[in-house]
C-alpha cells in the first residue's frame, strides 16, 4: 500500500491595521489560501495582525520553531506607508535570504505597473521554513504569488536536505 | 479660491572628487534638476560634495532632518571604483530598503548596456524622506531617473502616510 | 618593445561536500576555467573545498589579501540546501556589494527556468578583488558567467583605480 508525500504545510499571515481593528476585510489572504491549496499544500494556520514589527517577529518564530512550517506566506506591510515593517520583521528572523524570489515577483509586477517598485517583500528561510512576503493588496499578491508558485515546491524539498539535483540550482 | 498641493521638495546631491575640485562641470545634476522640476518637483538644495562617506551621510541627515526634504536625488560614487561609497553611505543613513527602485533603474539601463551591473546604486527611506541613488554620467542617470520618475509621486505621498489606496502596491 | 598588458589574475573555488570527499567530479570549476582563459584571464588558484562557511571565508579572503587576485569565482553552495552557505561567507569578507552583478546573473537564468530564484550568489568587493558566487551545476554556472563575463573586464579595471570613463557606469 503506497501513501501519496505529506503535503507542506503553510502558513498565512495577513498584516493590516485596518483589517486587525475589523476595518477592512482581507480579501488576500483567502485567495493566497486558495491557490496554495489549489497547488496540493496544506494551509495550517492563518492570523491577522496589525502592521506592529514584534507581532509579526514572533508570529514568524512561532510558526517556524514550534508549529515547525515548511512555508510562511505573507501579506501586507511591504509598502513605504509609515507603518509597513514587514520587511524589515522578516529580515530579523531569516538566517539566509532567498533575493531571487522577491526579484522574480517585482519583476512580474513591473510588467503590469511601474508602481511595482514600492513593493519592498524579501524572502528567506529560518531553519527549514520559507517565509516570503506578498503585498496587501488581492490583485497584487495573487501576481506576486503567480510568479514564484511554480518554483515552490522544488525548493521546499532542497530545504529539507534532500539530495535530488534539478542541475539547474545553486 | 483653490490652491494646488504644494509641490514635493527635492535636494540634488552629486558626488565627484574632480567636480568638488573644480576640475570637471557637474552635468548630471542640472540635468537631473531639470527633469525634476519639468516633473513638478520643488529643487531646493543642491550641492556638490566630494566622494567622502562621511561628508556624504552628513549632508543625508542634514537634508533629510532639518530641511526636511521630501526627495533627495544623488548622483555619482556608486561605481566600483576605489572611492566610490554613495550606496554605503546610503545604506548608513536609511531605515527602510526600497530595493525595487535601484533594481527598476538597473533593468531599464541592462537593456542598453552589460555594463550597467557596475551601478551599485540603492534606494530607501529615512523618516518621511526618500532618498535615491543615480550612477554618475549624465546619460546614465538620465536613463535611470527616467525609468522610476513615473512613480516616484504615488510613493511619496503614501509615504507621508496618505492612506488613498492605488490597489497595487505593497 | 611593447608589451600586452598583463591579464587579470583569477581564483576559481569549487563549493561541493561531495566533490570534496571525492565522490563526485567537479565539472563546474573546469568549464569556468576555459572560459575565463578564452576570454583572456589567467587562472593562478583553482581549490575544490566542503561547504563550510569558515573555511570557503578563510580562502577568499587569503587569495583577495595575499594572493592579491583580481577575480575569485566561487561555484557551488548557493542553493537553498542546508549546508549552502556561500553567499553568507562572501557576504562577511566583501567591502561593497555589487548587487547588478548577481541580479544580471538571475535574470538571465530565470529567462531559462523558474528554478533560478532559488540561486542565492552575492558579488562584492574586498580590496581590489572583485568576488562572484556562481551557481553549482555547470550549466547554470557558465550560463550565469556568460551573462557578465563581457563586462567584467571594465569593471576590474575601474576596481584598480584606472579614471578612464566609459561614459555609462556609477
Amino acid at each position: 500500500m503506497s501513501a501519496l508525500p505529506p503535503a507542506y504545510r503553510c502558513g498565512i499571515l495577513t498584516l493590516s491595521d485596518k483589517g486587525a481593528r475589523g476595518e477592512r476585510e482581507d480579501t488576500s489572504g483567502p485567495r493566497i489560501r486558495e491557490m496554495l491549496r489549489t497547488a496540493g499544500y496544506e494551509v495550517a494556520e492563518y492570523q491577522l495582525l496589525p502592521d506592529r514589527q514584534e507581532l509579526i517577529e514572533q508570529a514568524l518564530k512561532t510558526w517556524a520553531d514550534e508549529q515547525r512550517l515548511d512555508l510562511i506566506v505573507t501579506t501586507g506591510g511591504t509598502g513605504v506607508s509609515p507603518g509597513d515593517r514587514t520587511p524589515e520583521a522578516t529580515r530579523a528572523v531569516i538566517e539566509r535570504e532567498v533575493p531571487g524570489l522577491a526579484e522574480a515577483m517585482r519583476m512580474a509586477s513591473l510588467r503590469k505597473t511601474v508602481q511595482a517598485v514600492w513593493s519592498r517583500g524579501i524572502a528567506g528561510i529560518r531553519q527549514e521554513c520559507l517565509i516570503l512576503n506578498l503585498p496587501g493588496s488581492r490583485k497584487a499578491a495573487e501576481e506576486n504569488l503567480e510568479a514564484v508558485l511554480p518554483a515552490l515546491a522544488h525548493g521546499l524539498e532542497k530545504l529539507k536536505g534532500s539530495t535530488s539535483d534539478c542541475g539547474r540550482m545553486g
